[in-house]
């Protein structure tokens, strides 16, 4: 649905850019679990602006004002479901009223006018990455679940920018933390490349353009048998959640457009059993952690590409509502590239969609499977 | 959900590989239109396996048993579920009494296990790719709809297999029919690279091995407005039902990946008014047709990629269902390369999304949108 | 939705009363289950039109074909939608030419013209009662993991027809089964009400009319915990689904309407604990075993009120399609009353809401529940 | 779903009695529609406690926060998620503190604890009436567009409290307004019987008990074609839409139980076509404006039933957490009779259902019916 994602774990948000706030509706999420409220305010901080040179100078603080769904002695989920609302500290309105009267070039000012008849101008309305603070929260909240459940970890980073990739064998996405993603300011763990990048986006800024690249994301832990054949495969649920994400271009699972390129012969995992644990196990992993839309158990990879941002400080031909002609300069405060603050945002959508099936994997089969 | 797409428009399939057969329900599809029974025969035909050297032997000529929501004197729709069976005719369950025993290398063999406790063995059971068929006649019936309503086409075509990319020039997305898509048995209209694709499918099998590739889809004709922010962006719904398919590792909406070595200021789609219609119309379509998760007006361009089929004819890797390795070698009917059949795939999906959202903008405003 | 029921155990119908046949796609039921075949038949049986001079002549056998969703070799199910198929045997369509230019009093013909701009006419299309065969089936296999899980007895029965009610001091909730509800042709388990409510019924069709009732209904062992607020509550949901049931007039809960005479110190259920078990109970049970939308462990208790049929043997005054007033006289074949039927169809509304619950309740908190 | 309600205008609520707030996003409204800030905060006075002797006297402004879905500019809907949020003011949360150690008799303390392993005991948590501001903010935007587009009009009234009726003569229905209503403290349109009512409610009050009783409703304006069968029938979604408010015992539509003790030649509304509109209609309207699910044009009318207040102020039997046997005297704010403050709730929960339901036959025909 338009505002709710997930099925059996569900988060419905609401909120425009500038306005009265923005939220999130947590639904489904298991009663008795500590509130993470370190967990959700680590992650809002990954992704709000303000954060650096690369960054919108954007402030806000982003704290979560958890509205209900937690015990007010025990501080444990209650069951019942969790809202949680961002105040719009930073709000300008009228800094976009010039912007009220015409269509910027691959924002969604035009298209948001063509199905609801009007928009809200301030701030791209609803359309604004601001959004994201909503999903953020949220997916802080999910992950948490699947960290004390399975000990899940999920790892998301910036592997390319502006054609300027991360070098796979710098990139250990087996060991990878937060922290060490954290390093550069720009979200790559390869230091070298990450510098490279960083001078791309300066170069960038200085031409008033803006840059876009890939996060690609590691989800460690998840156990064999999450995902719902055929409508709710991993893959699919997934790629919606991830594709929903502001300036989205494509989605990839595993060796994704690469493993077009292989045979059969080369792209197939083997099975084996791992002597220690006795487990199934696979001694490649081209299929990133998923066969027929269900988990395998091992490490699940994917990749999300993002387009350069559509803010651009360079005129640009546009039209006005009125269908006049007319040379587009923005002014505001954005983000040159929104690369390092996607990677805490493609975490949440991976994390909400997985606690979503862990959810609907524990009912899947007579024997709870735990 | 599991087994239901769509919101407004809903599918639900049923049904394995061998068995009782196969089928889908279509909910939501409004009174009164004319039943295109041979609009969906053709979509079918162009499914089914057995087409040709380049496809699976089996043979299945899937031709849908409407069950109920079509008027009996009329033909028309009837508002109520249409309910669409296809009997497994062909269906030789003993074949795969052997597979039952072991995990076959990138199937979902294990993981269904892993998930249900149980797996129905013969053919892969609801792992088929014969599930698609459910999805290809619903498919039809939906684009059908959307044809009479708002004259929108929906082409797909194998734009590279094994690496072997047909040439933009050639491909003129624009006027592109699925007859000239059928023009070649690989469903490339890029003659020259079609017999290289060919080439490399034939020397796959000779070698016992498959290959993977790419089909790219075009929907003309698509009003702008369509789409529903946030979760139910035209980019999340159609990234999610793509992804459903079987074999899919990667979506790309508009320029896709390539929009990531672009620069805002060239990847922008500049806005103008046309002249005749006085519709406000973009100069370039790096967008792919969607601006914010809503559509624009422009042609829909995507793309989806797919592995190498699993199953391979050469010895692998494996392991029983007791944890004792063991040699595998297939035997029986599967297709080397599975992008001609995929195409109407592909097709059928994006129908069924675009029809969704097409009954979701009518009612996105108070003003009805007609 | 329209044609589904149900969150995590989702059922999905269709068919009209004559055509190609009604089915249901069931959706969440759990692997590893021996699918309930004898019990399915027992409960379709009880459903069947032609059981005896109370109901309808017409003949209809109405097996189910289940076409997927259970393992070819152990016969339990797979984890994946349950199909099942009725054929329309017996159809008869001609017979119902002359009804579709006019509409029937108090039948669907108007609205269903209203709300889709056509109907089918034989046999009342999708408004026919016909259409609850894939409910009853579907509500069979749920009572089977009901009752093999926790041991949960439903039986239904008839209370009252045409004013006629059965004494509370006759008929034990706590001990009645359905085959003392079924020893009496209208399943009334007090033989002395049962008596005078088949009189009643044989006056009315020597009438050419037709008469209503109440089914009562308990379903014994459903643990405490069940049920979802606020929207999700036991109460809301049971409502819903039983009053989707064709023909319903009335729903109540507990005491019902009976309950509003009551003063607070009357009505409450006073907790204790049971010496025994070491459970908490309540001595009374006004509350019909649910409270705040959860079942608190006592016997459920629920009636349905059904209004007479609305075909009788009588000429009424209507309006043709052309808006033409015109007398009616319905031929054919029709229950003078439709509480006998009516009993497994509650039964099955009230299995199919359980049972979706019992899967929610499984993964309401944190510790699973088993 | 559990705590969102309708298909496509869904409404999804959150919060306790006690804590950080109470709110709901509204999704699916459609875009240009005048926010009706004094509409929602007619229907909020009525529904909030603290307005006379007849219900508690805790006193909560509950003034409507809107954070989201309105212009900045012209107040208008703009189709994103409306959200509304309600402070709890004048909560005391450590009121309560002696509660959470036992269950009190028929509220949700018991089920809570069953279901979710904890509960948030100050004033009931979730289980609390007073989520339902949450509920009447949501159906006044919703009736507010039901007025607009046709001019419907839902009125309820008590009409019958601790088994005092209002007579049928004297209350009618047919011009009856809200103002009328509320013309007596107990909203009993009856004067002669809400006199008795009053004195009854006093009585019990003085006895430290309470009263429940009977709120019919109805619907006026609705046109003809609303309603989605089979399981979207407008009769199931009232029923499960009405049973979900709490204290719900019974729900009738139409003529209810009485229907079952007419005769079919008796219930049966004939229909015939008015000399000056020329619409279809019905003579007499025992079905409540509803004919298999769908209205018909007709006024709906309908009736819950609601049980006494369970919070008496007499020592009560129960156990504690530890299954202690204990005498139970509860303190505090609590309504003798729930009837008066009931009416704006079941007005709230007739309009979104009915909204929902106009949106969808909005895309019920391949012929918008606008």
């Amino acid at each position: 649905m338009s505002n709710t994602l997930g099925h059996t774990l569900r988060i419905t948000t609401f909120g425009e850019s500038h306005g009265g706030g923005l939220g999130v509706v947590v639904d489904g999420f298991p009663a008795g679990h500590p509130f993470p409220h370190a967990r959700i305010a680590a992650q809002l901080a990954r992704r709000r602006p303000g954060q650096g040179k690369l960054t919108s100078p954007r402030q806000e603080k982003d704290a979560a004002t958890v509205l209900s769904g937690v015990h007010s002695q025990t501080g444990v989920t209650l069951g019942t479901p969790i809202a949680m609302v961002f105040a719009n500290k930073d709000a300008r309105p009228h800094a976009y009223d010039d912007l009220a009267q015409l269509y910027r070039p691959s924002h969604a000012d035009y298209t948001y006018e063509a199905r609801y008849g009007l928009r809200e101008a301030a701030g791209g309305g609803r359309a604004s990455a601001r959004e994201t603070v909503a999903r953020v929260a949220a997916g802080a909240l999910a992950e948490d679940l699947l960290a004390a459940r399975h000990g899940i970890e999920i790892v998301a980073w910036v592997d390319e920018v502006a054609g300027i990739a991360a070098s796979a064998d710098v990139v250990d996405s087996a060991s990878l933390t937060r922290a060490r993603v954290d390093a550069t300011a720009v979200r790559c763990p390869d230091e070298a490349a990450a510098e490279k990048m960083i001078a791309a986006i300066d170069a960038a800024r200085s031409d008033g353009d803006t840059v876009g690249g890939l996060v690609r994301c590691v989800a460690r832990g998840v156990p064999a048998g999450w995902g719902a054949p055929v409508f709710g495969k991993l893959t699919a649920d997934l790629a919606g959640a991830l594709m929903s994400l502001p300036a989205t271009r494509a989605f990839e699972i595993g060796d994704g457009l690469a493993a077009t390129r292989l045979r059969g012969s080369e792209h197939n995992d083997p099975f084996y059993v791992d002597a220690e644990s006795g487990a199934v196990r696979t001694r490649t992993n081209h299929s990133g952690g998923i066969q027929g839309g269900i988990s395998n158990g091992e490490t699940i990879r994917l990749a999300v590409a993002f387009k350069p941002t559509a803010t651009i400080f360079r005129p640009q031909e546009t039209v006005t509502r009125d269908g006049e002609p007319i040379t587009f300069q923005a002014k505001g405060r954005h983000d040159p590239c929104v690369l390092p603050r996607a990677v805490p945002m493609v975490e949440a959508m991976v994390a909400l969609v997985l606690c979503d099936h862990m959810l609907r994997a524990q009912i899947a089969r007579v024997e709870p499977s735990g």
